[in-house]
């Protein structure tokens, strides 16, 4: 392996303070940085780093080829995103060959249900490879919250809300505390299955995280089920001794 | 609620570079810091913070008690603990009292696992607080690992190590990615429970994460079942497309 290392860099949740050191100095220092964005949009990861990239960086934008308009299930969406994905970690593979550092910019952490993942699985055996973890939106939400999540032998669940209705619940029955993510259009679904578990009392509704129009709720006091993608649900825990 | 504003800071898992750059400017500019430590040690949350400390900040060290010389299942044990932490909130109460804001020093994330929440519950009724989160020790260690954890649909579970066998593989069972905490002596039974849910060989052990000495091998390589308590063992998941 020679050339350029390639840094997967976590920047938290959103807010530009919950930025760590050590990404804070890669991004100053870093020669190349590259960022994924939805197309015509500025890029949330390149958003949190605004004030941190150095000036003389040069920047790699990665514009997703389709956000919602071709559905995750339809086999086109995988051939297209796949093709997406080996163009980008060519255009990264170009830049480390000639012996330049490249950071990827990541929202929350590298490792935890994020895009870098695909360019870590495509270039990480022919390049030095370094991961800088981040504030996951979980620990943002659940600070912002102020809910103590997990003490003691608490067990903590991460389910994304896209998971069947019965796969909630058999997981949920077995968790002290739970994280669900993605909950977006399947906010209903995600009522019932901590109904059935008998969560719902515990739950709450957190959209925007750290963020500019940051709400945080319990669950049982939003009247529709209308929520964005990127929104939570958080179940806190803590069986043990207060 | 008037008076002083209680921090509780998460400062990551040990590499002082992973703190974020909000605790770093709450570190430099709250005048009381206050801190857990084992008798006769400095404190691993107190290292990590070193450099970071303002040069005029009062300092409020919090020596536990005990630590393993009375087992966690021993009345005197919740009892002695609990006049510990009471003990350890009248001093931060007192310091609030007067206005101060204080922080205390958090090892990870403030809200998962942390001794902070016993604070917290006593203090947070009566004093504004605020919590800032800090990188996981889990977190900390898939990336040191680079060891994709979750992609898509997949279920993260975190499990402590404590937790007896049958419990840990009826959880385990119904994971994609696992964390198992609290590793030390329970080593032989993560195993048995990591065997019995056909996920040996995906098992990473991972000691002393992000730090000097760190050691990161299959778990099948692992020859001893000797382990420190804050040893972990990763099963990354990741069930979608590459």
């Amino acid at each position: 392996m020679t050339g350029g290392t390639l840094y997967g860099i976590g920047l938290g949740p959103g807010d530009p303070e919950l930025v760590t050191l050590k990404a804070a100095r890669l991004l100053a220092t870093t020669p190349v940085i590259a960022f994924f964005a939805a197309a015509g949009r500025p890029g949330h990861a390149r958003t949190i780093a605004d004030g941190l990239i150095g000036p003389a960086a040069e920047l790699i934008r990665m514009d997703y080829p389709f956000t919602l308009e071709i559905a995750v299930e339809d086999p086109r969406y995988r051939a297209g995103i796949a093709r997406f994905y080996d163009d980008c970690a060519a255009r990264l593979a170009a830049a480390l060959a000639r012996g330049r550092d490249c950071a990827v910019l990541c929202e929350g952490d590298p490792f935890f249900y994020g895009s870098f993942m695909y360019l870590f699985d495509r270039l990480h055996r022919q390049h030095p490879t370094r991961i800088v973890p981040g504030i996951t939106g979980m620990a943002g939400c659940w600070s912002a919250a102020a809910a103590p999540m997990t003490q003691g032998d608490d067990m903590l669940c991460v389910l994304p809300g896209t998971l069947p209705k019965a796969a909630l619940v058999d997981r949920l029955r077995l968790a002290d505390a739970a994280v669900i993510m993605k909950v977006g259009r399947n906010l209903a679904k995600i009522r019932e299955a901590l109904a059935a578990a008998g969560l719902t009392d515990r739950a709450l509704y957190v959209e925007r995280g750290t963020m500019a129009g940051e709400r945080i709720i319990p669950l049982a006091d939003k009247s529709d089920d209308q929520a964005p993608y990127f929104a939570l649900v958080l179940v806190p825990g803590r069986r043990g001794p207060r």
